[in-house]
């Protein structure tokens, strides 16, 4: 047997950095389930193994799920602890944060549940006093300290052992789900570091959140297990398949929302999405989701992060504010994306100057989670925020969910002083955060703007309601004594416009608001908001966030945005007028030193292989690295081939003379099977067929003769050079 | 100017059953928008004109939605008045039905809702008694009369005016939505008739559902609102983004769950579904949502047609029920396909039985998404039905929603035997029904079956526990005196089973259950059992009913399941050997005779055009219909053109003696970029390209010269072949 006929080591896998051949991928992917099948009828065992290939795809997704969603309940855990680390400490137990402290103690009242003797708080444990200026002071230095120290260490890790641990990594992902290869990216170093200093980032009390690096360590999961088995570790599309579904399973634990998630994943993230990864990815989402809770990290039962019941109807009047809170949304994403594109403070300056700021104000030193749950919260007679300091009338005796319109108290005009001021602080320093060398996400975050904001309109409109019974706007929806206008309601619809404005989601970012509230009610005004957002955003650029940032990086991704230029492929191929003739291989009269030269003098990924340099008629096609790999091997066990030995790609050797050297038969790497398009294909028929079947270059004939060739590099510098960018500016293959 | 330059009439447009050309759908569009784009910087009103275009996708999402929803309250009202006109009529107005005549009058008190003095049954009106077994018999006769001629009225109007309008239409819409063409199928008065028809039908009592003519419905309403616009009605495939959004807004009414419908819309029913048209169809699934409710038709202000709140978990022990359940309905999905493919016993017919049948049990005679609506219940203190007539505990004073288990009262006794013979009913008559022609859809049977099923099961575990609280399986969880099991929630499981096993839906199954229940608690057990019964289905056959139907009927419908065979384009391609050579155009040598006899010897519906005879080198493609029309017209308004004019496709005129007849030239109808691929290629590939690119043909090369075509007939022949099918069975174009 010619042991050509063996593949070569390493031939099919692709170099750091390059883009991935889908169609290859998936005819690889044919041979090796056509090869299982036929082997699975010959013994019990095969059969066996057959059904366990079959069933590895739910195996994994299984496994996705349990280990992100426990290490999303970790996550949970220990920045609950670390935040509270920052003031005090729990004297029964350490390892307690400040609710669970207050919790196992039996002392307190219903009342003052956060406020119990285990739990000290740094000062008080140091001085024993608890009240005064020194103390305020004394603890307000330790809780910046504290924030210096988590970040530094945070910063530390990564910079030392996982340089791809920073940043929130949905650009990345993306880039790699469209087929891109970044060695290393999904790692174990990474997940492990990611995990670890996502922890120390979100507790350092700056301003991000931990959803974009929880898609990134669930994707980290993911490629881990994927390693577990062969159909997936050696096939990049397959691989693809699973991380889609982990990124679904990511956004599932980082909201309790595994619709949510699995539409975020096809919406945002996932590039080749097909059915089968739907569902798949929906048992991840699911399995991810329940583990979360079975762990309880929130201690509520809940799958979700913040839970609201509203009691109240929202008015086709109250579509003027939320319209306008879209709007807000809209600018405020595209002042994030403008700031943000271009990097980096240092981090330990940027924690420091957080924390200064954030300790006095009540709003931005609890953490940002935690902020957005009570602004969410609708006012029940039970509670006891500042936010909730309304005057009730006492001559009324009204079930609990019933709640008259109300006079604000004194607490609710402080608290919009603070939340003004929150707000502000909340803007500058999430745009100077996000794209630091840490972990960070930005979807807390911006909610916490938009909710803020929300929260901040929605009083103003109560409250004008309640003084204003008379005016037109409100006569006819709000009556003395009526519970007309939720506050926590704008503050959802304002932190879904924010989110809106800087990651442009639609579908998914209403379905993970409703998965949050739990009711079909408020989606209209979700909606509305979420596309004005849209809209006004997309008027000052198309870019979401992670668009941004992929072309920031140079990644070579090819988005779904319709191509409208005239141009044709003959405008697009190279060679161009004026270039050197393309680097071609004869299919019989080329010698291994000829192509060894071939090799040396140009870069090029692969190159076509003609009949002959006269006729230029296409025969298939070789890769670069193919070839390398073949001649390499070739000359080391094969005897007889020489420099002068002639190269064929042809079934059947050359005819040569005997005196020759023995020829190199290379049919074996040949794809014979290359795409092709005419010269007067229009380059939105040849952008769609790059997008759709995942190419990674596409051969030019005119009647049959070979012109010239398009890669995703030249498809890509092209589209960037209509849009009036810079062509250079996308540096990978 | 040369007249060839402006388009032919209905050049680009396609004939009845045949398929689309997506590519140049597409490319036809961008055409378009570009036009548009440059002409708006010339005026302020080509501006407006340009923004119109922009709006109208929204306008025609919004019309959908508004009408959509408007004929889904139209017909659910209509629905409620006629079944109920079966069994008596309503003294105070006619056109009130039961419920609502009793809701007006004021003598009932809320114990005997159902019962007042205004609604009188036929027989009482008719005699004055109200007792006894001779107005129990003129009832059930004026019942079954009334039946048969609703279903008469129904069968009539379909066969005299439209006969597109009979069946559940979803297999044809998948089909339309692929990319081929039925015409009428969508039409205004498919719409109108279906809609009466769908009436007619569902009062009649047949076991039948409306959900699958409601997308039908809805998709005749999206066919009607692209009238309106160029843009979609002049292009097929702008047309189908309308389409796939107005299934989704079909969905959407049927069960009150918009986020269900976009998925069902993306999972089982579209084609392409580029992202753009995800937020378009969740626009008008929640507008047609919301128009529902608006109308309000059910009396509930809800948005879902069953809704239930359960106050108890479930348990992991119970998953062992609901996966029984699952199997059950993977054998129902089985048993009812392999019934169901072959149509059609007479309409009458089926109605008197089923009429006959239905009217003595009183959970066959109700409608059945009331009986399905009871079956999911939950039994509140409050509840008056039989399924609830436990013997409650007069001790115990609880809260209305907190039940202790409790043992069965004789009507529920009762209640299970005629459960039994119901579920026996139904699973026979259901088989029988589906399939004839009259507008009929099979979610609400399949779910009725499920539930039946269900709930039987869940009575008898929820006994068993009762009774038996000392085994080991129930003493974890469930201890005298707690409320451990839940009937109505396996009924629900039951129900999203049996769905499950006749459609295959996966996540839009588990979607439009949650969407029903409103919490994501009971997930779980929809998604095994909706798992187990796809897996038990698919195990005696791969095919949904939809896809059962579109083979049944030959449809061209090229599904997203893999290929995995190994053949090559070459083994695929016409001509075969022992076939006559392909039928050439060239680009000079032709005359306008030669194509006319070959347009009359053949009926391939294009032919490629070639350098010379000799070379076979590819220059373009040029459709059938195209060149009829181009020649036609010529004849008629170009001079000198007659039978020995040469026909060319190349730029310039080829060098002919003076003598001769003016050449005609047709480069304008010349596709100068038909897609190509080798001989080499794998199938799998060739399958690929054609699904994802939408194509109608594809040409074989090998080393630039033209050896053969693949249509997509040819790849569906292929297709059957493979799979031991008969490849006669594909019977269009």
């Amino acid at each position: 047997m010619d042991f050509l006929d063996e593949p070569f080591p390493d031939v099919g896998t692709y170099e750091d950095f390059h883009t991935i051949d889908w169609l290859r991928e998936k005819s690889r992917d044919t041979d090796r389930h056509r090869k299982i099948t036929s082997k699975s009828k010959e013994s019990i065992w095969e059969f066996i193994k057959s059904l366990l290939d079959a069933w590895s795809g739910w195996l994994v997704m299984l496994l996705i799920g349990l280990l992100s969603g426990t290490l999303a309940g970790v996550i949970d855990l220990a920045v609950d602890w670390m935040t509270d680390l920052k003031e005090g400490v729990c004297l029964s137990a350490l390892w307690y944060s400040h609710e669970q402290c207050c919790w196992t103690s039996n002392e307190t009242t219903f009342a003052d549940r956060d406020k119990c003797p285990q739990w000290q708080k740094w000062a008080e444990l140091m001085t024993g006093y608890t009240e005064g200026a020194g103390v305020y002071l004394l603890n307000y230095f330790l809780y910046v300290l504290w924030a210096l120290f988590f970040s530094f260490l945070a910063v530390s890790l990564v910079r030392v052992f996982a340089p791809y641990a920073c940043g929130s990594g949905i650009p990345e992902i993306k880039t790699i789900l469209s087929g891109f290869i970044i060695r290393g990216y999904l790692g174990k170093w990474t997940l492990l570091i990611k995990t670890v200093t996502l922890v120390l980032a979100v507790s350092s009390g700056l301003s991000l959140g931990k959803e974009g690096p929880l898609v990134h360590v669930a994707c980290c999961c993911g490629n881990l297990f994927c390693s577990l088995f062969s159909k997936y570790s050696k096939n990049e599309g397959k691989r693809r398949e699973v991380l889609s579904a982990a990124a679904a399973a990511g956004v599932s634990v980082a909201f309790g929302a595994p619709i949510g998630g699995v539409l975020f994943s096809l919406e945002e993230v996932s590039y080749y999405f097909p059915l089968k990864t739907l569902w798949r990815s929906f048992f991840a989402a699911l399995v991810a989701a329940f583990t979360l809770r079975s762990i309880n990290p929130f201690g509520n039962n809940r799958l979700v992060l913040f839970y609201v019941e509203y009691h109240t109807p929202w008015y086709m009047a109250e579509l003027v504010p939320f319209i306008l809170l879209g709007v807000f949304g809209g600018l405020w994403g595209t002042l994030f994306i403008r700031c943000n594109i271009y990097p980096v403070l240092e981090v330990i300056v940027v924690t420091g100057i957080t924390a200064v700021l954030a300790f006095p104000n009540p709003y931005t030193r609890r953490s940002t989670s935690e902020l957005i749950s009570e602004l969410f919260n609708d006012c029940g007679s039970l509670e006891s925020s500042q936010l909730c300091d309304y005057i009730n009338n006492p001559n009324m005796s009204r079930p609990v969910d019933d709640i008259p319109d109300r006079p604000a108290g004194p607490g609710v005009y402080s608290a919009l002083w603070q939340l003004t001021l929150a707000l502000v602080f909340k803007i500058v320093i999430t745009i100077f955060t996000f794209g630091m060398k840490i972990p960070s996400g930005l979807f807390i975050p911006s909610m916490a703007v938009g909710a803020i904001a929300g929260r901040i309109v929605g009083i103003a409109v109560e409250q004008m309601a309640y003084h204003h019974h008379d005016w037109i706007i409100f006569k006819n929806w709000c009556r003395p004594g009526a519970d007309c206008v939720t506050p926590g309601l704008y503050a959802m619809v304002g932190a879904a416009a924010c989110l809106g404005g800087v990651t442009r989601m639609t579908v998914s970012l209403v379905v993970i608001m409703f998965e949050l509230t739990g009711g079909l009610e408020y989606i209209v005004p979700l909606m509305a908001a979420a596309v004005t957002s849209k809209w006004v955003a997309d008027a000052f650029g198309k870019e979401g966030i992670y668009e941004a940032h992929i072309q920031l990086n140079g990644y070579p991704y090819l988005d779904q945005d319709e191509f409208t230029h005239r141009t044709l492929a003959t405008d697009v191929m190279r060679p161009r007028r004026n270039e050197p003739p393309l680097a071609l291989l004869t299919q019989d009269s080329t010698t291994v030193e000829d192509v060894e030269t071939l090799i040396k003098d140009t870069d090029y990924n692969g190159f076509p292989v003609v009949v002959s340099h006269e006729s230029e008629r296409l025969i298939g096609f070789v890769q670069r690295r193919d070839l390398i790999l073949a001649i390499k091997s070739a000359r080391q066990k094969q005897d007889g081939v020489v420099s002068n030995s002639v190269v064929h790609f042809t079934e059947d050797a050359p005819q040569i003379p005997a005196s020759n050297p023995q020829p190199l038969k290379l049919r074996r790497i040949l794809n014979l099977s290359p795409f092709t398009v005419t010269d007067h294909t229009p380059m939105e028929t040849v952008v769609d067929i790059f997008r759709k079947l995942g190419l990674r270059q596409c051969l030019v004939t005119r009647s049959g003769r070979l012109l010239g060739i398009i890669t995703k590099k030249d498809v890509l510098r092209h589209m960037a050079q209509m849009m009036n960018q810079d062509p250079e500016s996308i540096m990978f293959n």
